[in-house]
Order: structure tokens, then C-alpha cells, then sequence
């Protein structure tokens, strides 16, 4: 891509002088703590009409930008005490154009909504991925991409209804939260099936779905207990997005005007946002290079465009009922303005979860990401962002089991993340996980070994933090990403499709393997959602010895014991060195096999196999 | 060993009743800041006497133990007003015995002293290694273990005064301080060189010469304006330490009483420290158990074990008119007790340095031990130690230089331990270092390549800290702990011993290879000696592209760009990317070489290779 954008890059054809195209949001809703409302008003060269509010509402400003087919409307909310009223655009009596703007009433409760938190399991899915439940919204004749299976990075068709039919699968297995990747419209010319480059942020993808469906996904997730968790993208719109190719202002997108090229990659290097002697070049490259040719770094610096995410977001956290926000590429934006966006948010709705995607390596960095850390104050910053995804974790949980026990390896590795855990104010406010849609799947590391997932499974549903799963590891999908990129792990799942021979969501069908892996995430996940000890619980850890991990969750009231043996070999651990946890306790039983265990003297536990024992009194 | 330390366990024999057999310290000083004195009093039933100074000095508290060989007596030494007093311990007017204690002057300024810093480069030497200056002290018949420059493990004679008579050499090669393993007397029977061990700390191992001496080699350093730095150890002393052989109390260390054993080795898991849900007993093993069997673990939570450190730290600092303190094993001791260790020495000297050997993998971790840190917060907790060692980089180091270059890999390695600045609140002092006692041979591990030395010594030389380096591996000394263990990587320096057939002490008889590396090791510290912009200036770090790795160090007046090129060919790096750390600047001149350098478009360097180079105007 050669061409650096201009404002009036793209000329509105057949447009009448001074009509209203396009209002943003479309309407909103009474009774915010917040009251001001900034209202786009978009029309071919509408900052030359004259703007006006019925019912005697005044504009409190009328911001108008470079280009003239936009402007800006801030209004107080608290001072319209209608449910309707009308914009108008006027050049003179004869041109004019009418909007008919409504203030809904605001769910009761809504701002005192629950979310997704410790005591939640995350299903993340990717919805072309995963069911198709309404084959008539495959294709669209107004939106480029059509579906076609048969291409590894193409649409394949999967959609919200696909989503809708199986939350009886989802919610027996035993998430209680559900992760989708943008559904947002992303009409770009291919691979836009993941979502991340959108084009339309007030509008499901039709291919997906409607508006209207993705709320009744998030109702029925609701009535069953559940939540829905919208994936947000602040750092990028896709170049196809109608802002994008009309830009508001030229800043509303980082543009690189050296050398003879319009689009600059980031460096991906985001460690520059703490780093005090980071180059202002690589600081500029990490957070004002693009991700990628289709997705222009949105300049959340620009009042105006944060303004936009911000109400964007409360948009559909009020629309759609939403429980939840998974940000994307969180440490790529302006730390800044993301700090403003999530405070905007939680003051807001102060229940309200947000989890940013921050992919570093060590709890140093990641916990500088959380809202009043410690780590944060030392870089002279305060994100407001309520949790973080615990990637130290991630990055060493396949190190941790696949390496041999040593002073600073193999099982040591894990004890050494949760050692660490003291740098998060909130620790049980992280994310924790194995894999996600852009890692290799676990099951390729460890070749579908179902002790490997076991291990892990229990490993992520038993510690601090919110237990996040990859759609089909739960029943054993493999994806390698180094031989087949993204599109080998983001398969279609089994069953998904009309077409299919199998059908992995109906465990009656399910294959043997499948049901290994199945049955015993069904039983950990179902396990665990009643389980305050471990939602909720202190944890004593034991450093690793002899390639066996041993922690404890603990409260005032129960007491749970993990025994992770890493060995090929059964192993038998003295308990003794547990005496402080276990005190007068005698016996347990374990979790998923349902067996009383006697914990008088010793453990004997099976190679390659995790006990969680419920101790009894 | 199998015996647990009891009180009384020794019984001294041929001592008269009630005489005074010890006073620690031997002496004190007037006009301290604190001007509290505790001076321990031993001899047999020494509690059982009565205690008495002369010129009506008071007694402020006589402390009694369960040990009656013992009383610890507290003065203030503000309120005695003469050089000298008599301590008398009486039974009756028969059976007396007396103790002059003096109370010296200080030296002017000895309060503000200056101590090491970022502006000086610290030489480790293991004084039994070195140069052996004084064949007579080679062994003493008191002290059992005998030279033997045959065994590996044995003493080897290398002294104190092998050390004064090559301060010249190491003044030439451009350090700037000395610190040396420890000193004092280690009369274990065997492997006792290393002197951590210690069973005396009040005086110099006869075979490393005397207290004077050591004080001569302190005095040297300062008149040429260089500092010797005390190895400090707070957390174990030798078995055979007179105190440990009589115990003035049960507690005075850590004793496990668990089982039929004695001793209980640490587990080395030091992370345990800050870990908030660590198990008591990792704690205990932890940080009680002790460092190996020869070592037994201190209790520094007995406020008069605390004192008494205290006091001898002093003591030393006062007497040997010291440049700073490394103190081992930092994070094996109390941590509470460390604070207030640290915090009363550094009332005493505001100036004085001391860096703890924080062997932890992760800034994170690193930094929560430097005085005033905001991780160090996290833990609630603050240390009052000014200096921390970066074994991030230490351990980070040979991959970068080692690995291929990646997203997260090779010199990426380096850029991402200095991203982590942020968290250490005084960065400028914390010790930077590739190898050292404990650690394979840089020299080893790169199979004595000069370029991987010489950009190693780059890299510590000119980044933020206090670069220390190793004795021998300027002349390109190997060792290999993985084949011949510690003494493997603590071999006699050539030229140390009259016999040796080759002396590399001086330059002129120094073979090619030594040369090669002695030279280079020269020219850069002594280049370093004067500069302000490295001791203390900015950083400006530019992420690792293609392979090699640039930074700047700045201040108002001068700029230096460091470019370490790790590929095996020579590279052309287009210098437009660091414009804003060059400005107009089109020419330097590199140190090394002397050699005028263009900055005009693009720099050539050459393979396995660092430039340094001081732009010009």
C-alpha cells in the first residue's frame, strides 16, 4: 500500500447537500452518570449546513473537524426530557435533512452489572469457526468476502445462531462466560473472517448475524448465568472502515509521511511503553505502526476519535448487556488515552470487567498493566484496567511440563510465575490460559497426549485468576500453527456444520478421544463453578520437588489440594512436608475421580496425572 | 553431621574463673551517630561476676543469656569521656580480671566517605588465587588447614600482600575498586579458601596476612583514589566459629530439631521471600536452612545477633577505612533484620554503598530488594539496601550473545532486560556483571573467543551500573564449573606464585592472547575512568534490529553510541533510524581504535564486533 491517507481521499457520490448519511451512536440512552452525549453527524459537507436540536435542546458544542462531512454534537442528557427528538441539517429552507434521535431507558441495574470475574470460566470461540447455525447469512451481497469453506483463511460460514444453538453444550461443559472474536462488520476483500479489521463498529458483521441477534445471545447467556464478553479493539479499524476512508481528520489514523510509503508496520515492541530510555523512533513504531496492511493505528490521542471508542463501548455494553470486554493488542495503544477510555468505562458501570490481551513476558510488565499496581506507579502510571492476561504463565506453562525437573526448570518454572504474584494488586483479577487463537494449540505441543491437557486444564481451573479455554480443546483439536498458520488452529469445530460427519456437540456422538478429553473438562469445569475456595480462596504454594507441583486453596471453610506429578512414573510423595496445610485432615477426596484418599502418611500419584483433593474434616 | 548445637556444648578449658577472655569489638570509636555501644564480654561463667567500668562510666544495661560465658554490656559512648576505661569482672576482690577498652578518634570525613558507585568498575578477586605476596603466612600452625597449591580445593598462599604488590597492575588495567571474597579467619579443616566460612570477624586470616595489612591494602587503594570493597556475610558463619562452638544462646541459629538430624541444607528457593502464598516450611528451609554444612544459618531476628552484625560491620568500615560493602547471600537472610542492618549503616555512612547478592532471575524480583522500590512495595517492604546485582542480565547475557536473533531471542534478550529499568529506583546503582566466583568462565563458554569478551566488557562497561569483572579474565583465563567445579573457575592467576614459568601481572611477559584481551580490557576501562556520560548519563536504547544492538549514553555536554553487531559477517547499519540521538552530529571517533568514523548515512561494522564511539560536534 503506497498511498498515505488524506482527508477527502474519497468523494461521496449521489449525496444531497447537507443530508444526514450517518449518525453515531444511533441513539443512546437516559439516566448515564456520565450525561454528556457527543453525537456524529456525518453528510457530505454537513459542517457547512446549520445544525439544529427540536424541542428546544441546546448543543452544547458543535465541533467541527477538517473534513467537512462531519461534525460533532455534544449535548447534556440530563437536560432533554424527551424520549425523541430531531436533528436537523439546513443549508436554507428548501435543503434540509432530519434525524430522529432517541433516549432509551437504561435497564434497571444496568450500571450495577455483573461481570465476568474469578468465579467464571472463559470459552473463547471463534464464531466462523464454530457452528453455522443460519446458512442464509453466509455470504452478503453487499460485503466482499463470500463464504467458502474450502479456504483454509477464508469464511467458512459459522455464526451467532451456530453460537445460540449450542449454549446447552457450553454451559454443560462449564464455562460460564463466553469470549467471542469480533463480530463486529470487517468487510475486507479476504481474510476477514477473525474480525480484527472493522469496518463498522456499531453494526454485527451480517455474516455473522444481526445486532439484534448478538443481544439475544447475550440474554440467553444471561438467563442461563452466564455472560457475555465483547473482544474490543481500540489499537486499529479496518482500512475498509467508512471513517477510515472518508477520515474525519487526517490524525485520526498514524500515518507515516517518510519515505515513499503510506503504511509502516509496527515493531512489536511494546515493551517500549515502559521502558523510560526507549527510543521516541521504536516507542513511534510499536504504538503508531500498524498491526497490519488492512488495519490503520487509530490515534486514541485525538480527543474526538477517544471519545468515539468510549462511547462505542458503553454503546454496546448498554445495548447488547454485556458482561464483560476482552481488549485487543492492549499495550499497543496510547497508555494515556487507554487509561481515560477504561476509566470512562468503570465509572460508568464500576462492576464492569475488562481484560486487556497484554503479551509480555514477565509478571514486571504485565502487572505495570493493572489498575494501582505498584509496578505501574514505578513507570508513573495508573491504566485503570481492572485485569490483564497472565502471559508469563502461558509463555512457560509448555516449558514447565515438557522439560526435565531442575533447580530453575521443568515444574519450577510454574512456581516461579506465582512467585512473582505479589507485583499484581489484584491477582485474582488475571487471566490465565495455555493457548487462545493466536498461539499453537496445546494438544499440538504435547501431541494429543490427554494426560498433558489434563495437567494443564487442572492447572488453570485450580490457580488464582480466571481460567480462559480455546473452543475445541475440549475435545482434543490439534493446530499447528507453525506448519499451517492461523487457519490450522482455528479449525472448524466438528459438528459445526450441516455437512459434517461427526458432530462433537453431542457428547453421545463423540469419538473415544474426544470423550477423554470432554468428559473430564465437564466434570473439572462443573466442579469448580460452585467452588468459592478456588474462586475466591488463598492459595500456600510448595515449591516443586521431584518434578511433583503441590499447592493448596484455602479458606475459612474448606481446603483443596492440587498434586501435579509431572513424572512418567507414578510417584509417591511424603506428606509430611504438607503438615501446615493439611493439619489434622485424614483423608480427601479427589475431584475427578470421585475416590476417598487417604492422606495420612503418603500420595501415591499416577505418571503424567493431577489430583485435586477435597480434603475432608 | 548429626548433633544439634547446644548451649555449653563446648566447655573452654584452662580459663580461670571469671576471667575476661574476649571483648568484641576490641575497640570503638568517639562522635559516632549513634553513640549506643554494645560490647560483648566473654569468659567462663562470666555472667556469674560482677561487671564494672572505671572513670563512673554507667552501664546502661547489662544483658544476661542462657549462655553464662556471656554478658553483652550497653553503653553510651556520648557519656564517657575519656580515651580509655577499664572493664572489671570480679567474683570477688580476689579473683579479678580487667580490659581496657579505647575509644579512638575518628578520621575527619569518615562519617561522609565517599563509596563505590556507577563511576567506578569493581575487580573481584579471590585473594587465595591471586598473587602469593608472603610465603611465610602461607600456613599458621593455629589454623589447620595447610597449604597446598597441589590440591584444587586447598589453600594456594595467594594473600594481602600479594594483592598491595599488584595494585598497579590493577590501577593500569583501570579498575577502580577491589572487592575481595571474604578475609577474615576460616579455620574450617578443609576447602576453607573461599572464606565464606567464617569463624573469626574480627580479624584478617592469618594466611592472608593481618588486620593491618588489610587496612594498608584500603589505605593504598584510597591514595589512589580507589576503594576496597568488604565482602559481607550476615547469613552463616563457619562451624568452628568460637560462638558457634559456644553458643551464647539456642537461637543465635537456626537449628532444626526435626527428625535425627542436625543440619538442614536450604532449599535455595529465595523467591520465597516476596512470594505472598509461600508454604512456612519453604520459608524455613528457605531461609533457615542452612547454605551447606560448614555454614550454620544465623539467626539476624535475635536482636543481639543483629547488634552484633551490625556492630562489626561497622567496625570494619571504621577500622579498614572501607569503600563499600557486597554482601552474599542477600535474600537467604531475614529480610526485616536486613532492613535494619542496612538502614544502620547507612545512618552511620549516608554516602556508603552496599550491594546485596541478589541471585533472582527477574527485575521484578531483582528490584524489590533496592531501597525504595516500588516492587519492594508490593511486598510491603522496604530493604534499605542502596545496590542490587543484575543476575537478569548476568543470566541473559550468554543467550543474547549466543542465540540467533529473534522476535524474543539473541541481543532482543539484552534490550529486554533494560526495558525492565523502570522498576529499580535507582538503576545507576545496581552492579553489572557477565561472570564471577560462582559462575562458569565467560571466557569458557564462548571457548576463549576474544570477540565474545570484548563485547561482553563492552556491554558492561558502558551501560547504565557498576560493571564488575572478574580476576584473570582480562588476560583470557577459562574455567568450566560444569567439568572441575568451583575451583575449576577460581585458578591461580599466572604470575601470582614465584614459581609460576609465566607472569601475566606484566604486561610486557603477558603472552599474545593475554595481551589480546589485557589491552582491550585497558584501553576501555581507562577510557571509561573519566566518563561522566557513561558513570551517570542517560540512556537512549534503540530495540535490536538485524542482529545488532544500539544505544546512546547522554548527558548536556557529550553523547556516546554503542553498536554491538553479534552476526558472523560484517554489517551496514542505515544510521537515519537514530537521527534523534545524532542530530547534526556526522563524524565520532571510536575509542578502541581511535579511529575517526563517518555518521553521515550509514555505518559498517565488522563481524562479532562493538564499536564505541564519542560523536563529535
Amino acid at each position: 500500500m503506497k498511498k498515505i491517507y488524506t482527508v477527502f481521499a474519497i468523494s461521496i457520490a449521489s449525496v444531497a447537500f447537507s443530508q444526514i448519511q450517518k449518525v453515531e451512536p444511533a441513539f443512546w440512552w437516559k439516566g448515564m452518570k456520565n450525561p454528556e452525549l457527543q453525537i456524529l453527524v456525518y453528510g457530505k459537507d454537513i459542517a457547512k449546513s446549520e445544525i439544529e436540536l427540536s424541542d428546544g435542546i441546546k448543543i452544547k458544542n458543535i465541533q467541527k473537524v477538517e473534513n467537512p462531512n462531519y461534525v460533532f454534537l455534544t449535548v447534556n442528557t440530563n437536560e432533554i426530557n424527551v424520549p425523541k427528538f430531531t436533528i436537523t441539517s439546513k443549508k436554507d429552507t428548501k435543503n434540509k435533512s432530519t434525524y430522529t434521535y432517541e433516549l432509551k431507558q437504561r435497564l434497571a441495574n444496568s450500571a450495577n452489572r455483573e461481570s465476568f470475574s474469578s468465579k467464571d470460566v472463559m470459552y473463547l470461540i471463534m464464531p466462523d469457526r464454530f457452528s453455522n447455525g443460519d446458512e442464509k447469512n453466509d455470504s452478503n451481497p453487499q460485503l466482499t468476502e463470500k463464504a467458502n469453506r474450502s479456504l483454509p483463511n477464508g469464511r467458512h460460514g459459522g455464526d451467532l445462531r451456530g453460537i445460540i444453538n449450542n449454549l446447552d453444550y457450553i454451559q454443560n461443559m462449564g464455562a460460564t462466560a463466553v469470549w467471542l472474536t469480533p463480530v463486529n462488520q470487517d468487510n475486507e476483500k479476504v481474510y476477514s473472517y477473525h474480525g480484527y479489521a472493522q469496518t463498522d463498529l456499531y453494526n454485527i458483521d451480517s455474516r455473522y448475524g444481526t445486532n439484534e441477534e448478538y443481544r439475544e445471545l447475550s440474554r440467553n447467556l444471561n438467563k442461563r448465568n452466564m455472560k457475555l464478553v465483547m473482544d474490543y479493539v481500540t489499537n486499529h479499524w479496518g482500512v475498509s472502515h467508512w471513517m477510515i476512508q472518508d477520515l474525519p481528520e487526517k490524525d485520526w489514523i498514524h500515518q507515516f509521511s517518510e519515505g515513499d510509503k503510506g503504511f509502516f508496520r509496527s515493531n512489536y515492541k511494546t515493551t517500549t511503553q515502559f521502558d523510560t530510555n526507549a527510543s521516541e523512533i521504536d516507542k513511534k513504531y510499536a504504538l503508531d505502526g500498524w498491526f497490519d496492511t488492512t488495519m490503520p493505528d487509530i490515534n486514541q490521542k485525538n480527543p474526538l476519535v477517544l471519545k468515539y471508542l468510549i462511547q462505542n463501548s458503553i454503546w454496546w455494553i448498554e445495548y447488547a448487556e454485556l458482561g464483560g470486554f476482552r481488549v485487543d493488542t492492549y499495550p499497543y495503544n496510547d497508555k494515556e488515552a487507554m487509561a481515560k477510555w477504561a476509566k470512562a468505562i468503570t465509572d460508568e458501570y464500576p462492576k464492569f470487567n475488562i481484560v486487556g490481551e497484554t503479551w509480555l513476558n514477565t509478571a514486571g510488565y504485565i502487572s505495570a498493566w493493572q489498575k494501582d499496581s505498584k509496578t505501574g506507579e514505578a513507570a508513573h502510571y495508573n491504566s485503570n484496567l481492572p485485569s490483564v492476561m497472565d502471559f508469563m504463565l502461558y509463555g512457560d506453562m509448555p516449558k514447565a511440563f515438557k522439560e526435565k525437573d531442575g533447580w530453575d526448570s521443568g515444574l519450577t518454572k510454574l512456581y516461579n510465575v506465582f512467585a512473582s504474584d505479589f507485583l499484581y494488586p489484584d491477582i485474582n483479577n488475571v487471566m490465565v490460559f495455555f493457548e487462545n487463537h493466536d498461539t499453537e494449540r496445546w494438544n499440538e505441543i504435547f501431541n494429543a497426549d490427554p494426560k498433558a491437557y489434563k495437567m494443564a486444564l487442572t492447572l488453570i481451573s485450580t490457580v488464582r485468576g480466571i481460567p480462559q479455554i480455546y473452543y475445541g480443546s475440549e475435545v482434543g483439536m490439534r493446530g499447528d500453527k507453525n506448519k499451517g498458520g492461523d487457519a490450522d488452529i482455528r479449525r472448524d469445530f466438528p459438528g459445526g456444520w450441516k455437512s459434517d460427519k461427526q458432530n462433537a456437540f453431542k457428547p453421545s456422538n463423540q469419538t473415544a478421544e474426544q470423550k477423554e478429553y470432554y468428559q473430564f473438562t465437564q466434570k473439572l469445569l462443573n466442579w469448580r463453578k460452585g467452588k468459592e475456595v478456588i474462586h475466591t480462596g488463598k492459595t500456600k504454594n510448595y515449591i516443586p520437588q521431584d518434578n511433583v507441583f503441590v499447592y493448596f486453596r484455602y479458606n475459612d471453610k474448606e481446603s483443596v489440594m492440587v498434586v501435579i506429578n509431572n513424572n512418567e512414573k507414578d510417584t509417591t510423595v511424603d506428606l509430611k512436608r504438607f503438615a501446615e496445610s493439611l493439619n489434622t485432615t485424614s483423608k480427601g477426596k479427589e475431584v475427578i475421580s470421585g475416590k476417598e484418599i487417604s492422606l495420612r502418611n503418603s500420595l501415591t500419584i499416577p505418571a503424567k496425572t493431577s489430583f485435586i483433593i477435597e480434603l475432608q474434616k
